[in-house]
């Protein structure tokens, strides 16, 4: 069975991550390489089901570990359905959003604990933990002030308390990239072409 | 703040442990306790809307660690919704299945281990386990005739497979037993109120 890589991208909103992994994938295709971009839910229907559970207004009262939980078994059925059957197939698989996400949401910024919600993440994902992730890096002042662009818009009370939110994710993804050897920055600073080159610079170590 | 008592029953299908609460509610209630009786997923919406999920037929391709998250967070929010308030207005918590039926389904005849579903689960509950389990112990021949005592039915292939799944499951629970101090089994093959009396005698002893 040929076996392909499993690559992920993290980081903040405004980090530009998306953008970086439609270079990427173009990239690879170039060179002929057979590549699937895919986040979560992914199109899968249980987990679909999982994620409106998760998104709907009403649910307002559910606990941050019970959200810990369907976020890991959405996971589990995106990985087990979609991103596993492509890596058998030998593909480069490019996920945006993955287990980081959840570590550093629901475990760092909700207080649960990274380690705790490591362990349920592990339950789900066993032996297919991301080959390499890749953190955008884009301090928070910066990512924001990306977000904020929009034409005619003004900042807000809820956006000021989005920044200390913003700031708190931020830290997390530091605290990780220290933590985890398979997760390496990129500055997320630069022209998209030369964010895009430096992930690549990274993928190429490991293909 | 007074804290109550959480009891939860398990047993193999047709072990009668839902006629055993029944009994047991009413003689603490006659004795003045406040009691409830709950089962998952205990009317709670987040938890109502998983099991929809759990139960939904298109989702036959559902991967039993998915399952095995989508149970854990079902009890999760059945646990603080519900049963936690009552605990802590002094009640007695009455609940027809709770973790043990995880680790028994999932851990045990699904083949994921035990352990491995304790540990999610332990995510899920924290320190809330139940100070007692009481297992409704039926022999599998026993409580299969019960179940098939349904009045013009045939056995049929069907029910041949279900006994071999009833059997697994049974050893299932005497495994957990034999593992778990808190569980204690009751002869589930008396007259009700002799097992309720059983069931009495070993909730007393917690009061």
């Amino acid at each position: 069975m040929m076996k392909g890589k499993f690559i992920t991208f993290e980081g903040t909103e405004g980090s530009g991550k998306t953008s970086v992994i439609k270079e990427v994938k173009k990239h690879y295709e170039l060179k002929g390489y057979a590549v699937m971009v895919t986040r979560e839910p992914g199109g899968i229907s249980i987990s679909e089901k999982i994620r409106d559970i998760l998104l709907n207004k009403e649910n307002t009262e559910m606990d941050p570990r019970t959200e810990a939980l369907l976020f890991a078994a959405a996971r589990r059925q995106h990985l087990v359905e979609k991103i596993k059957p492509a890596l058998a197939k030998g593909m480069i698989v490019l996920c945006d959003r993955f287990v980081d996400s959840s570590l550093v949401y629901q475990g760092y910024a909700r207080n649960i604990g990274i380690d705790k919600v490591y362990d349920i993440n592990y339950f789900a994902i066993e032996d297919a933990l991301p080959d390499l992730t890749i953190f955008v890096d884009v301090r928070p002042e910066v990512g924001l002030k990306r977000v904020f662009q929009t034409p005619n818009r003004e900042v807000n009370r809820l956006d000021l308390e989005n920044m200390e939110f913003h700031k708190l994710i931020y830290s997390g993804y530091l605290e990780l990239a220290k933590k985890y050897d398979r997760i390496k920055k990129v500055n997320g600073e630069q022209n998209i072409e030369e964010v895009a080159k430096e992930a690549i610079n990274l993928i190429d170590k490991i293909l």
